[in-house]
């Protein structure tokens, strides 16, 4: 048994089920080309935040179709693309759902794709990586497999969360039961860029964008395939390290040794980061962050994480921090080296003395350590090292007066949210769930992730619960990005359940 | 006083003057448009080791120059670009020196030169940074100053030497005196790749390339502008190290924490090999390393360097190793990060755990620790630091095995040389440098960089001096090569005097 079951079981009497998941499986199952068919089309307009006139195509069919469902649509106009704006109110109802997710996606290499466009979605039998087939047809089929996989560009991130709900308000009009919440439903596109337009809508919209509990339709579920809900989401506190030499490259002969070499320097000043056990050695870095209680260590104890699986698919041996599991090492802040860079390796290595090497950096934060102290933790770290640290390009007044010269520079920062799952909606959102599917579903207290709807969830302050419903290896950052079917199908009765909530 | 001087008026006994530098230089200045003018001509050709068509054209001009000066000349062939090869016999003589240069150069980005063709050189009143103006016709000047600089490629590196090897032998011959030496000429065609043709040279024409000492005329006078010799050079071993992470880059907020960092493992690996004072700590790096004898720290101490304006030059304010002066930096072995590189940095950078992290070093090493041993060494620190070493990529049964996997891979070493200025064939040319030009030459007991003509001197095993004479700005490596005529001018008083010592 999870141990989070007793979590959830607490709250079961809150729950009157009208509708099985067997109805809502044959409903789906006699829909499915229509399902499917409805994502083809959606993906079929290019969807990258700067293209704004297919933004626009995009947004005006997202509306249609959630004005098809009954809703009352509006664009609400932004700086940059609309935001879909659909309302239903539901007799009676006392609680007011926000449901979020978007239609932008990233820009697409074609060259790198196994397919003639990424907007053109095909079907295929199983895994690319697997040898799956193309199979003719996407939007004809007689019927789909759940081991189908749809590849093109955003039918995981997040058309497929956008139909996810179309198909749950038809399953749920089929089944004669109406959503027991009021909704608002907002479809962002400008997610890929951090969602400015919607924090900038705030003002102008506050009247339409407030609810008693948000959910995020959007992101991957469990690698178990189980129904996820995730309560929280890391941030990200993004910089960049420079470590300087000469002003430019030397000849290695004529000044190794006595030049200094800044690619040495940087290595000692990352290495003075981290402890052999991957242990962050900045001071004050974990400060703040509180044991969690023993009803989410239970919770976090029921997520059927693989670890050797992973480490096998990975190909590591050991993880950075051998005495943490998964979900332990995502409940603290991260310290990630993302890239490195001076000079060149490989053929194009020269010999000289570097002018400068950097480090890109990764953050991610937890609720308990926002940005801004990270930050000035970790400058405060550079300068205990012995560097002067700058924020532009050292002048040579500078560089005469420090030996050692550090830029740091601040890249960007999402802080992190994260919902407790023992709020009474919370709970009443995993009952529904778990209730709905007959399994506990995979409970995560917060994700490693880092979603850009946070602030947005800050400056409003309701409760988030994301909702990630598409499978976990949907390439959905890169090229051949893809959605297993099963999962869509799983996600529209888990989507139905939440919306039935009592 | 230079303490050096001691050494060299120790030994003047053994010149006897039969002429001047006033008599040299007046015929130099008689005669400035015609070597210029040889020089540009000799640049005219390209002269890549790869473009063999064109190589060959330098070689027969260069055996034309050498026979117009009454040399026996041949081509030696390779399995490459042909040996240019002349021979003097002195009267009398009994000793022979080998003089060595080469026509090849390396590649050209014709958009990065600030002049229509590398090939076709242009005169300068000046250093083209400090606003140096073109001069046109290079080859029908009047007189020609000795700040003007001749740009092209290969106007320094090495062609200057060869149109100086001739000019000497020319004013000589105008002023009555012959060699004292027998004279063997090698002008090589693949210096740029290491010279291989002419150690292959060695087992066919060994009887050609004997000497008792070699004279190496190439390479880039000391920054004080004043004539000097050179004792011998470091080598190089080019590594490459890679440190391993997951074998695909990995969501950085799905796996940060938990799967392992390839950057900051080799940060830590880099960071454990040099101390925060530059010493190197791997175990027997210095091995071998003797301190050099009082003759010789006079001989480094008179080295007229000026550390603070190269400082103030390179944009730093302290040396790596901040006890030891450039010198004394340049005796001992160095250890220098030539590159990083593990995903991107900048605009580019994702936040991704990367797959690997590289780093390009460069060793150089001295004549007491040769590469070999070295590599070994390294290899036994990278081990000792908890690393599994592999030589190519690591397959899944290796990753599954161990924690921390480092690929070494070698890729390529040249030895150090040092022929003791203490020799009895040192203190002659150096004495006959001295007392021609009326000052003692700058004596460097070795330069830092690294000569590939090294394993033939090896092989060869006689003693070996450079004779560096062209400008330390010359841009030799890269675009814009330059060559002050100065420099040439005095190159070649510099060289008479050492065809004339007794």
């Amino acid at each position: 048994m999870a141990p989070f079951a007793v979590l959830a079981l607490a709250s079961s009497a809150l729950l009157a089920p009208a509708l099985t998941r067997q109805q809502l499986e044959a409903f789906i199952a006699s829909r499915q080309r229509e399902i499917v068919s409805e994502l083809v089309e959606l993906v079929a307009i290019p969807n990258t935040a700067a293209d704004t006139e297919n933004a626009r195509a995009n947004a005006s069919l997202v509306r249609e179709m959630l004005r098809h469902r009954g809703l009352r649509t509006e664009l609400l106009e932004t700086d940059a693309n609309p935001i879909v704006f659909g309302e239903w109110k539901a007799p009676g109802a006392t609680r007011t759902l926000l449901l979020y997710s978007h239609y932008d996606g990233l820009g697409v290499d074609p060259k790198a794709w196994k397919q003639a466009s990424p907007y053109a979605a095909i079907l295929r039998d199983g895994r690319l990586e697997d040898g799956g087939k193309e199979l003719p047809g996407p939007k004809t089929r007689a019927s789909y497999q759940p081991e189908w996989r749809l590849y093109g560009r955003s039918v995981a991130h997040a058309k497929a969360h956008i139909v996810g709900l179309c198909a749950a308000l038809d399953t749920l009009k089929a089944s004669g039961v109406q959503p027991t919440s009021n909704l608002r439903v907002v479809i962002d596109g400008e997610e890929s860029s951090g969602s400015p337009s919607l924090l900038s809508a705030i003002p102008r919209h506050r009247d339409k964008l407030g609810a008693d509990l948000m959910l995020v339709l959007d992101g991957q579920a469990h690698p178990s395939g189980r129904p996820t809900l995730t309560f929280g989401a890391r941030g990200w506190l993004l910089l960049e390290l420079t470590v300087y030499g000469p002003k430019l490259p030397l000849h290695s002969g004529h000044y190794g040794n006595w030049a200094p070499n800044p690619g040495m320097r940087l290595a000692q000043l990352l290495a003075s980061m981290k402890d052999a056990e991957g242990q962050v050695l900045v001071q004050g870095f974990y400060e703040g962050v509180v044991p969690v209680s023993p009803e989410e260590q239970a919770m976090m104890d029921a997520v059927p994480d693989d670890p050797a699986r992973l480490m096998k698919l990975f190909g590591f041996a050991q993880p950075e921090r051998p005495s943490l599991s998964l979900q332990q090492a995502l409940q603290l802040p991260s310290l990630n080296v993302r890239g490195l860079s001076s000079a060149y390796v490989g053929p194009e290595a020269r010999n000289v003395i570097p002018d400068r090497a950097v480090a890109a950096l990764d953050v991610r934060l937890v609720k308990e350590t926002p940005a801004g102290p990270i930050a000035e933790k970790i400058r405060a770290h550079v300068r205990a090292q012995g560097f002067h640290v700058v924020e532009s390009e050292p002048d040579d007044e500078t560089r005469a007066r420090h030996p050692l010269i550090a830029k740091l520079v601040l890249r960007g920062a999402t802080e992190a949210h994260r919902t407790s799952p023992l709020l009474p909606e919370s709970r009443r959102v995993v009952e529904a769930v778990r209730s709905m599917l007959g399994e506990p579903p995979v409970l995560l207290r917060t994700t490693g992730g880092t979603v850009p709807i946070t602030p947005f969830i800050q400056a409003m302050g309701f409760p988030a619960i994301l909702l990630p419903t598409t499978n976990f290896d949907s390439n959905q950052q890169t090229e051949n990005e893809n959605l297993r079917l099963g999962h869509l199908f799983t996600g529209i009765v888990t989507l139905a359940a939440v919306l039935a909530m009592p």
